[in-house]
């Protein structure tokens, strides 16, 4: 999507492949939202380290890195020995598949290059269908982000007041994301309308992440604190609410996403506003019987005790007086914020059930949550 | 309540008189969680300044404060001529008055002591009343506070876990608070409970405040953030809610309190988990007819948009090697967390209807909401 530079608009992918340097080019995200950079991972290490310390995130964003890192892996092979080849292969695949090794998303991207390499009969061969398979990797996330968008852009009307939760964003994904695809997608049709972003308390991705995209996008936009969306409903005042997904089960419709989906979904539900989920076929979980049996980690504390962010005015809060105190842009501080002595526990997740959800917004289209196992067929699942 | 200074607890009010110095001490609450510091207002000049800029905060901790207040000023009177002393008293109502406009809290406690001073036939008669009715206002309101509590803490059985939403405790009161007060009077009978503390952003007084409170205590107690909630209700793991409020109509028992309270109260409703709102009577308004005509403070954007908190480690935030940079405390410090060009809304609070409230935990017991006004006699409104 846009990213505004200077005075103009360029537009950027989360992540995209240099042949010429054989280079996996990244979006820094930790530096957003308070600096923008790209930055080059010049071979499959540097890839797979890029994934592990979240340079990169987000389902579709890590699986298309993961691609690129393994097509990146193999071009970089010089010699025509097949079985060395195959080899470095697997030394690369086990390096990026060790990068996140609870995510899904890498592997099932490699995997799908891996057996695009197969019909290849030379090194020069393979290393030329690596590549291949993973940009149609990352052009198919982008074009089922867009599909899903067009299916979600016939829920925005004029005028509506729309509250998303956390980050499902362009960001997240190869470009155009899940739950603001369809924001997107309106807009792109020239409707007009406004956007609250939950904070998303403690890692704050709404305040962060999403606010930047949607700044970037030109789309109006407020920030509000996780405890104000109650109120706002009560008065009117939200007319949609899109939301992305962690894992969506297929046999239950129900929706595994980021802590405080749950609450969003309960308050919609009194005040009887639409509550869509907005996914990827990728994270339609086929095999789970219960929301129950969905893990929900818990994250770190410490993320909950306090919050990360720039300081602004230096000079109240130092006494040094060398210039480089008083420099603009700092890199982001944390800053403890709770009582001293205090701890916290911090569950990363919650699960909405269906008869809270009015709808889930897939490239094939809009389904009820208790569609889903139904449409299996339709919807990939063999 | 306690507070532990080294190894020992102490007893603390959040605002006493010291007669022989004619001085106001008062907590500083802005250096809370990370620092515990006693100061004295030495004039009523003092004391106004200290209710303005939030050193003290809490309607009844306002109140007593400026009660004293009162007292300091006309005690600081020197003669005998009763007209120049109406003048004085008239200049201290005035200052007090004008430090916080809209607190209603200041000015009623202000009218108690003027009536109380009316009988005293010289100066000197006159500042003896008006110290004795100040004391006599701060004792009152700890008195409630121990009545509210002793009513609630029947509610809180072993082993329960129980959530709290903001800060409605000792240091919003003289002692005791209202939220917390069946807390502290369950945990003086010798029961055992868990207490979850909202963080309540934006300005995260259940992070600083609360938790602070129940640590010094001695309390168990986990930080949650604001999202959090329901999906701990979702899995069984809250028992009971208590919380304050600013202001509880009399007539329909609708209950207007901190940002949040409302999406709490809808959760709990849901899961059939008790949600009870303790309050001292004095905040009961018995003339509004409708939730909808109190007026909702939209608060400054800044709180959404960034956070207040120390910086632990400053090796990493700053360049500066003096010996200044490595001190261990320093002042908290505002940290802007979202991303630099969005905007933010902030209504500072919501308001709950009756249906939602399992009971309102009074020093004269606890009723069902829509039964206050059938009470009312009772509980005080003439």
């Amino acid at each position: 999507m846009n990213v505004r530079i200077g005075d103009s608009k360029q537009h950027f992918r989360t992540v995209t492949f240099d042949a010429e340097r054989n280079a996996v080019m990244l979006i820094e995200q930790r530096l957003l939202p308070h600096d923008f950079q790209i930055v080059a991972a010049n071979d499959y290490r540097q890839t797979a380290e890029a994934i592990r310390s979240m340079v990169v995130r987000g389902a579709g964003a890590i699986g298309a890195t993961a691609a690129y890192g393994l097509a990146q892996g193999v071009r970089a092979f010089s010699g025509k020995h097949l079985k060395r080849f195959e080899q470095r292969v697997r030394t690369v695949y086990r390096t990026i598949e060790a990068a996140r090794p609870t995510a899904v998303d890498p592997v099932n991207a490699m995997k799908t290059v891996l057996a695009a390499m197969r019909p290849g009969s030379s090194v020069a061969e393979k290393q030329a269908l690596a590549l291949a398979a993973a940009e149609e990797f990352a052009n198919e996330d982008v074009r089922h982000c867009e599909e899903l968008g067009r299916h979600g852009a016939r829920l925005i009307r004029n005028g509506m007041r729309i509250l998303t939760h956390c980050n499902a964003g362009w960001l997240a994904f190869v470009d155009v994301g899940s739950a603001t695809a369809p924001l997107y997608a309106a807009q792109a049709q020239g409707r007009k309308f406004r956007v609250y972003c939950d904070e998303t308390r403690p890692r704050s991705q709404g305040a962060t992440l999403t606010a930047w995209e949607l700044a970037q996008q030109g789309i109006q936009h407020h920030l509000i604190a996780d405890n104000a969306a109650g109120h706002l409903m009560q008065r009117g005042e939200i007319d949609l609410i899109i939301v992305g997904s962690d894992r969506t089960l297929g046999r239950t419709g129900e929706v595994a996403n980021k802590i405080g989906t749950y609450t969003k979904a309960v308050l919609a539900h009194r005040h009887r506003i639409p509550f869509y989920v907005a996914i990827p076929l990728s994270t339609i979980d086929w095999k789970l019987r219960s929301g129950f049996d969905i893990p929900i980690e818990e994250r770190c504390e410490s993320k909950v005790l306090g919050a990360w962010g720039t300081i602004e005015n230096r000079k109240s809060t130092t006494r040094s007086k060398s210039s480089a105190a008083k420099t603009k842009t700092l890199p982001p501080v944390y800053v403890r914020v709770a009582n001293p002595g205090s701890t916290a526990v911090n569950p990363g997740f919650d699960v909405t059930p269906p008869e809270l959800i009015t709808g889930i917004i897939t490239p094939a289209g809009i389904f009820k949550p208790r569609e889903l196992w139904k449409k299996r067929r339709e919807l990939g699942f063999r």
